[in-house]
């Protein structure tokens, strides 16, 4: 897959080694967390707020209530960045200095399209919630007109994008590695627990195997 | 504990009841978490870094390279919003319109301080440390005067904050809940794994308590 356009403003400074613009970086990073951060401005303040997103190809799909500021503002067309974070694991140095932490992460930067087209929220949505938890939209009861009308759906294109990601042990200055200091990883995991079933339920659907066998 | 004054940036405008601005719930997020995600403008594009902090009272301290284009435009003063997330679980619906996640987060506005005073900064990485790790200061060497110099230390005072909290089950529309579809959470959690010493390590000593017990 091709990588995609390194600008001023996506471009790795700080260690360049740790930077990643290939898609195939990107989308892994991506289509393996739900909850991105948003950051935008009003009146000057910066603002970033956790929500979900979905992806196909090179669009992340926004959402949420017509009557959110978050939604409105975007919707206006301000510059915006989306951040996707993993963190996999602390990395303890002998020294202060040297700790670290093993991570992924992809920044987006852009502006929204807001979507209005019924057909194209429609999908958007469907991309959005098997995104979160794959194939349940087949499950569930679709959006009616009035709850597509009272949800908003944003574009952001995937133009200017970078990848960040740090693997591996800790790097001691060399004389550290003489002190009786434990070091090395402690890999952090996120897992999924035993799935509860609403306790207000009127039937006892099995549980979908897409909930049994959830991993990322 | 006294709760943070609201404002009408930081009050919690759609679901109000989610909104919290108690000092315990605010501390508590902060608290169980490691990573934020940092939002700061440069010419009018919002940037969303995540990075370490620790948190002491209504102090937070944040850190990184002297050379970060970030810190250098933070410590310059600009308005920033840092933002604390633990996702807790996946809701599943009987409509898709009502699918929900279960999340804790934390707001801050403001602008930071940097930290000059040697003494300040010492005990800021201290805390720091200590925030991500437990116990993991008094093991390691600490800071050289040149390491010291070579980071930046941050304060981000706790004034303008507010706590958004999601639990339990799916809310569904009244005639959804006869519907034969599985509703209920899928509860999600980090978890830490058996610790990796580093494979440079010339010596061997044993795993520290604060790793073998760690939980957030």
């Amino acid at each position: 897959m091709s990588d995609f356009q390194v600008t001023a403003r996506t471009q790795i400074k700080r260690l360049p080694k740790r930077g990643h613009y290939d898609r195939q970086t990107v989308y892994q990073i991506l289509d393996t967390a739900f909850v991105c951060h948003v950051g935008f401005s009003v009146n000057g303040q910066p603002y970033v707020i956790p929500t979900n997103y979905g992806r196909t190809g090179d669009t992340l799909y926004l959402h949420g209530s017509a009557a959110s500021r978050m939604l409105k503002a975007l919707s206006a067309g301000v510059p915006v960045c989306v951040t996707v974070t993993h963190v996999d694991g602390l990395v303890l140095a002998r020294s202060a200095f040297h700790h670290s932490v093993n991570y992924r992460s992809v920044v987006i930067l852009g502006s929204v399209r807001l979507v209005e087209d019924p057909t194209e929220k429609m999908e958007a949505l469907r991309i959005f919630t098997n995104h979160v938890m794959k194939g349940r939209w087949d499950d569930v009861r679709q959006p009616t007109e009035q709850e597509l009308k009272a949800t908003t759906v944003l574009v952001l294109p995937l133009e200017e994008v970078s990848a960040k990601v740090r693997t591996g042990g800790p790097n001691d200055d060399e004389p550290d590695y003489a002190l009786p200091v434990w070091a090395g990883v402690l890999p952090l995991e996120t897992v999924a627990r035993e799935p509860i079933p609403d306790p207000q339920r009127k039937n006892d659907p099995p549980v979908p195997q897409y909930l049994r066998n959830y991993s990322r």
